[in-house]
């Protein structure tokens, strides 16, 4: 028996493999991406659930329509619309997904054949490299900083690498990084895509987290060409295990992502899209984004402070306004994947930066930590564990 | 912009969209493949969720393992292993996929190459279809009559088409046909696929359905090699809207299968993996599917005998011993969606044989009958109703 060849070189995502690690009541980890339990909206959700099996269950528990529940796409493409400009009525279309994860594995089945390449964020979230791998096609690495990719470097690469179709870019709260795309930038890359004719995979699961500074318009509302495919998500504004995200783009692109979606799995939990839909009806979800903000602002505090004080002065760190990620490097020639062993060694649980390149064989003085699961105490104890293994490898 | 060759050419689902026909409360729909809403345990999914809203909300709203919630993969497993024996633990292992659809597109995009060919059932299920020309494959129909897929025909294309690698089948109470392939069939059909070194993959949503004559065992319970995956759903005997089905394969398979979920949606709806867990653990799942068979048995025979005393001599249909489905055919000549269209105007809604054809540009004298969804009084007025229209069409 052979595998395609799409899929015989693709390996387990470490991080997923990593949320398997035996239940050590001792592991303090940082290596989620796991929202805060106490940021479940539980009690009204509670409520809702019950009203459903009481009032529509019938519905609730029949087959759907592939676009998804009408009352959560329509409030989704109200807010999306009216708030961030990211819906545009007469151009655009809205389809539910099972997680943001399934808008970007169908833009790739969609938009991308065997042998294309796709410009990304360098480092960038594995999960999608790993959708984007498993259509065969090739990861072209645009390094970051503090303002998002390098806008030279990705016009470089435009204009050199050959059947450049997409760039994926999370330009809000990174993932690994934390850090945020400027504007400047996002008119820069909006204006290469335009002059290179490659389509753009906005990734914005956390881009309402936001704990302090300005917000920066999403690049799907700068979008006038229809370019820009936008993937939004539940997951870490109501809960990641219902698996309700969406894709926002032309009508074409929604269209095709439609055909996609019945082939895949015909449509998202039905149940959980008309809770949603009632819970987003009922609440005012910015509220709750607020007091998750607040949550998580105070832990992204303590987390820096810690590291401030305990880290080896060698070792820096990102600081972002929003998101679940900061972001670490070492001096070159340290190796996360080292730092990362010797860690679990210490009951530590961190993501090595090489799970989150483009090209993962080489080494990446850099590791990712996850502030939004860990409890204010096991950011400091684990921080404390972390400076230790720290101090003994890089000194 | 253009999109991939792959998903260019494939278009949406006749079903799907019938689905979404307007809402006409005098319409008779024949078209769909929903179970009777008086199948779905609600009380009990009530209770439950209630429970776990109660004492694990946490989890249940958090993410989970791609493999699937572990209580519902062992109760699964035990289930498919002891009563049917498709599950064999030595050898053996099982992934939670959303919804049966997503097992078919998951082993199409781990084992099929674009150009490879796949044989199947023609007519057959038209999601699995369009899920395997999603991946650029070729299909290869094989006819079937009241016993299944014709083994001669099977062995001629096995020997003389290119690049085989996997039969799709849906052994038993067949979409569309609604008829079951015969033992020494399944058995000849595991002999070819040993012989010309292809793979299996058995598609069985409605095995359990079983009104009355006797089990066949499945083609899985017969391997000893490895060669067979069997995916299953609980969409036909708890809720199809909770999208939970499975795979279960050699642990090689089920580890791709595992990689493919992780990029495809990362992991089934989790709260609903929980209640099915529990409804199986407190539940007599066997008197449930009892149950079933006892209502889709009445509205079966009742079509049949209207079907019987309505329809013009010169239409066929099958009589199904499970299952969801009646198959008519017309004499050669006449045309399955001309008569989809006639039925339409007369308020009944079915579904042209060429929705399930590997070859789908080609006319068909065939339609098929929905029985689980329709009233006894909608089964009766609606055969009713398309008894005119084909003595009008067919004389």
């Amino acid at each position: 028996m052979e595998f395609s060849n799409r899929i015989s070189s693709l390996k387990p995502s470490a991080i997923r493999e990593i949320l398997k690690m035996p239940n050590d009541p001792d592991l303090i980890s940082f290596a989620a991406g796991n929202p805060a339990p106490d940021s479940f909206p539980v009690d009204a959700m509670k409520k809702i659930a019950a009203n459903i099996f009481e009032t529509k269950a019938a519905s609730a528990l029949q087959y759907g329509v592939s676009e998804g529940y009408t009352p959560l796409r329509d409030i989704t493409k109200e807010r999306m619309g009216k708030k961030h400009n990211v819906f545009k009525e007469e151009t655009d279309d809205l389809i539910i997904t099972s997680g943001g994860q399934q808008a970007i594995e169908m833009t790739a089945k969609i938009l991308l054949n065997e042998g294309d390449s796709v410009i990304c964020e360098d480092p960038a979230f594995v999960g999608a490299l790993n959708a984007l791998r498993s259509y065969g096609v090739n990861l072209v690495g645009v390094p970051v900083d503090n303002d998002g990719m390098l806008m030279d470097v990705l016009e470089e690469k435009l204009k050199t690498e050959k059947n450049i179709k997409l760039i994926y870019t999370i330009p809000t709260f990174q993932n690994p990084t934390g850090t945020t795309m400027s504007l400047s930038r996002r008119k820069k890359l909006l204006e290469l895509a335009e002059k290179y004719d490659v389509m753009v995979l906005e990734d914005s699961p956390y881009f309402e987290l936001r704990f302090r500074g300005e917000p920066v318009p999403t690049i799907k509302s700068l979008d006038e060409k229809g370019r820009v495919i936008f993937c939004g998500s539940y997951s870490k504004i109501l809960s990641p295990g219902i698996r309700i995200g969406f894709a926002c783009a032309s009508k074409e692109i929604i269209s095709k992502l439609t055909v996609a979606k019945q082939v895949s799995d015909v449509h998202t939990n039905l149940f959980f899209q008309m809770l949603a839909a009632e819970y987003l009806k009922e609440n005012d979800i910015d509220e709750h984004i607020a007091k998750i903000c607040d949550i998580y602002r105070v832990k992204l505090d303590k987390m820096l402070e810690c590291i401030e004080k305990a880290f080896t002065k060698k070792v820096s760190f990102t600081r972002p306004e929003g998101g679940l990620f900061v972001s670490c490097t070492m001096p070159d020639g340290f190796d996360g994947a080292e730092l990362t062993n010797r860690a679990k060694a210490a009951k530590v649980a961190i993501v090595p930066g090489c799970t989150f390149a483009a090209d993962d064989t080489k080494i990446y003085p850099t590791f990712r930590l996850n502030f939004s699961l860990p409890s204010l105490d096991e950011i400091e104890r684990g921080i404390d564990r972390l400076a230790k293994v720290l101090n003994e490898y890089v000194g």
